[in-house]
């Protein structure tokens, strides 16, 4: 069994200031993913929380406005390898054998912003027995330098093209709120849910609930969001917080 | 035109201490680069010098000697990812636009040890006017965890798929020596040089001046094996240190 796991950046970083690991948060989540994560193959995707989205507002580099400055480019993967390296370290130091995958030295788009990201060395590390950690980055495009890639993002290319079997994104949210602010227990469409995520929640550069819902609707497979304290049962095959159904 | 140019470890880094950069040859190599090339398109690759083998020896990792420990094969990556860091901040401030490509992200080796690195990433970055740099590292293995890629592996290998007009190794050494320690200008086989560089040279986990000319004579371009010194010289398109000539 293939799991894609995505543990938000807001989750494991302290947004309200630059490049700060929320480091209990983080260590928490790591200790329950080695404890009780029973999958056999094992994806983790982070964003990127005050460490990519601090460079990427500075230089003003979004998912769709490239950036053409090395300097600048360098800076936002620079930070969110920081970030990506403590992700690493407390792994180990729980016995998780996990091996970063860096999308810049990976991933391309083309001049539509459709991402490939290559699943060779993914795949290959995890039938070594590894857990590849990718995170939000910089990607070169075609004709426009290099543009930001999030974490979200990566959660649905590598879901679909690794035709994972559970998929799971641990935010800070218990779930999609409706209008009432009620969680949301199931979605199969967007159009019955687009005011309550269109307004409910402030969006940074990488999108916000809306564009999480709508591009989960497109895999093959349910995904789930939920927050740290449902981690556990995720990870013990339990439907959590929101359950974004495949179209049927 | 595309040139494959590699910054041996040895070059770049002062090998007699842990993980110490050459700061002053490293920037009188990157200020010529800047100064110097005229290439269209330009891949850099460095070595691991104290960075790369000191941890790599520490672990007991060698290109055909596996590691499943992902803590050890981390260290060896991490202290890669340091000595680049430096590489690309000086290139950034000479104003070369240089960017990483980490091998451990993109690249692979089947259960023979043959290696494939993702080339797709490596031609959109120079396409947008990117100078990727790449450098030896490590890298998932079928069956065998992670074992070393050296930079001389990345440069012969991505000489051949990025069908490289100019390949140039820049090394300590003004080129290959015979056995009366002059420099050869020309090796066209490797039987006739086989007794001088087979003893002539330590070499280090990687393998030394005897793989450095056997890889090369498969090349179907001719490389060249120079000192810092000569390194303008290469860049202008002259004939410097050993010529490797394709086999005719």
């Amino acid at each position: 069994m293939t799991t894609v796991l995505k543990l938000g950046g807001s989750v494991i970083t302290d947004k309200s200031e630059p490049e700060t690991v929320a480091s209990d948060q983080l260590e928490t989540l790591i200790v329950t993913l080695a404890t009780e994560a029973q999958t056999e193959q094992l994806v983790l995707v982070h964003g990127g929380g005050s460490f990519g989205h601090y460079h990427a507002d500075k230089h003003e580099i979004t998912p769709t406005d490239g950036e053409r400055d090395a300097e600048d480019i360098f800076a936002v993967h620079d930070a969110m390898c920081r970030l990506n390296r403590h992700v690493i370290d407390i792994c180990h130091d729980h016995g998780l054998p996990a091996l970063p995958v860096a999308p810049l030295s990976n991933a391309t788009r083309d001049s539509d912003g459709d991402l490939t990201i290559q699943t060779a060395v993914i795949e290959q590390l995890l039938t070594e027995g590894f857990i590849p950690v990718l995170f939000g980055d910089v990607v070169s495009q075609v004709s426009a330098g290099a543009t930001i890639l999030s974490g979200d993002e990566i959660v649905t290319s590598l879901a679909s093209s690794l035709e994972a079997d559970r998929v799971g994104l641990c935010s800070t949210e218990p779930g999609v709120y409706d209008r009432q602010q009620n969680v949301i227990n199931k979605i199969t469409a967007y159009e019955p849910i687009k005011d309550a995520v269109g307004s409910a929640e402030q969006t940074d550069v990488t999108g916000g609930m809306a564009m999480k819902v709508r591009s989960l609707l497109d895999l093959e497979t349910n995904s789930h969001i939920f927050d740290s304290s449902q981690l556990a049962d995720f990870l013990q095959g339990q439907s959590v917080g929101t359950t974004i159904c495949t179209e049927q």
